[in-house]
């Protein structure tokens, strides 16, 4: 058993689960509460802290093995110092969590937006593990990205380095715009709500598809009617597989990663969406920058995010 | 003056620069001699080894001063033990580069291929000075790349990081295939070749276009017929910076470095086209990832290559 223990919070708009980890990134518990979004910022940060100490409580190992806390979070912040800028989801509002959090535990407190801890998670002991360059897709409501390099969360300039739901990809003349106010991003086609905007557009426009009797469409609804042979669904699906692929060729020529995993719901559609995703891939990447590279689906789960948060503390 | 001095030596098909680097990339001397192609290998890298000599004596710098010597060459090559595969305009195949250098002169050697090392250039002592992030465009019969990341040159896992001219960029309907093999590459469009192609395209369709009286069409006079208001020298200038724009839009969400330096003969096209490069930057670039990104010319000219060949003793 290893001296030092990792701990990683992943902090959601409902629930906040905390974990310990070891040197290798192997999560040995984990605690799920909620988050008390509704009581405001120092609930929230006392949330924390309480289950940090719990977990820790409730574990054979001693307070003072843990070599700090790892924060995973959704929002704008300024990673250095640990400042939260905005969040989406929660009422976090330029409020100095690494600092609150480090005076309430006594630890070296480390923060990094969800995407990015997602990616190290996968990285350090999931898909990616033993692999120094991996960049991480999660594909969820939206695209989400991460980069790896040397082991090491890559943030950028801006903090925008592996934002690749807003690589702009779809030709002008196909590009509806992005939530982020830009045109043709890969987010507005490979992402669920990409899929059901396709989806919905096919049904209003009467093309002859099994989702037309579908009332709600979810993006499930439209990877199982695809694998049952529905045209439409197969183009929609096609779509989203043709420029993750083609977004992997442009990142094979400028990060040129040993490996690339996707996480996050769509991933879920596994082989079917890999293997086009792949074909993608390899059409359009230089023989010499696609030798030996990998497209795998993400192992972790729901770890990844508690496991990539206690992965900043070692590798950030 | 500082104790240490760094050797640069930029090898092309029929020169070989030699240059003599303080501590901050500052280019005191520099010597041209024949590469000696056509006596074959041997001469090739015994006139490396003489240059790199005879610069040293003719400095007022004494041969222990010399902190090691970084090559610049055009080839395939496994960088970490410096030995050369093939190279296309040398003789060179199968060599052991580094180690030969190494017991000629006694010295540290480091290869690399010159794209990467004219980027460490331009990001050590030209136009990226002081910018840890920087990724770098060579415009010229080609589009070559370099990325420096955290001020060091960034390989990748096959040694295709910053690849930039193989980035599949070109819509399907509208690619042509590129030397690599591959369709769309980001070098049909934008480079001297790509241009020339563009423009001679443009007089056998027929279009109305002052570049139909010319010979032998140059990238050059492409440039200078759309300054001088020629409507299809302009469209064709306009695709080659629309795509260079969008594939820093790409790598503004994947790197997203600090700075974009664009050098090679077709940069000397100046303003003009930086101005429309610049535009579809900003058009296709989330804003948060645009913040205080330049895209400048490069400004070490032909000494980008030996500046940054010096560079590798320190940078790498």
């Amino acid at each position: 058993m290893s001296d030092h223990i990792y701990i990683g919070a992943d902090i959601g708009g409902t629930a906040i689960k905390v974990g310990i980890c070891d040197e290798n990134g192997t999560l040995l518990h984990s605690y799920e509460g909620p988050t008390g979004t509704e009581d405001g910022q120092d609930a929230i940060l006392e949330n924390i802290a309480a289950y940090v100490r719990k977990i820790v409580e409730d574990s054979p190992f001693a307070w003072e093995q843990v070599a700090g806390v790892g924060i995973g979070i959704a929002g704008f912040m300024d990673i250095p110092t640990g400042f939260m800028k905005t969040s989406p989801n929660l009422p976090l509002r330029n409020v100095p969590i690494k600092q609150i959090l480090e005076e309430k535990l006594g630890k070296l407190v480390k923060i990094n937006n969800d995407a990015n801890v997602a990616a190290l998670g996968e990285a350090w002991s999931g898909a990616g593990a033993g692999i120094p360059n991996v960049v991480c897709y999660t594909l969820g409501t939206g695209v989400g990205g991460g980069i790896i390099i040397h082991g090491k969360i890559y943030e950028g300039f801006n903090g925008m380095g592996g934002e690749l739901g807003h690589m702009s990809i779809v030709p002008d003349l196909e590009a509806i715009q992005c939530g982020c106010g830009k045109m043709g991003c890969l987010e507005t086609v490979s992402s669920a709500t990409g899929i059901v905007r396709m989806a919905k557009d096919a049904v209003e426009r009467g093309d002859r598809t099994s989702l037309s009797h579908i009332d709600n469409i979810t993006a499930k609804d439209v990877f199982d009617a695809a694998k049952a042979g529905d045209e439409v669904a197969n183009r929609i699906i096609s779509r989203a597989a043709f420029y993750l692929g083609k977004s992997m060729a442009a990142i094979a020529v400028v990060v040129n990663p040993q490996r690339f995993i996707i996480g996050g719901g769509l991933s879920k559609a596994g082989e079917f969406l890999f293997e086009q995703i792949r074909e993608v891939f390899r059409k359009f990447t230089p023989e010499t920058a696609q030798e030996g590279v990998e497209i795998l689906p993400a192992i972790l789960g729901n770890d990844a995010g508690v496991v990539g948060a206690a992965g900043l503390i070692t590798r950030s």
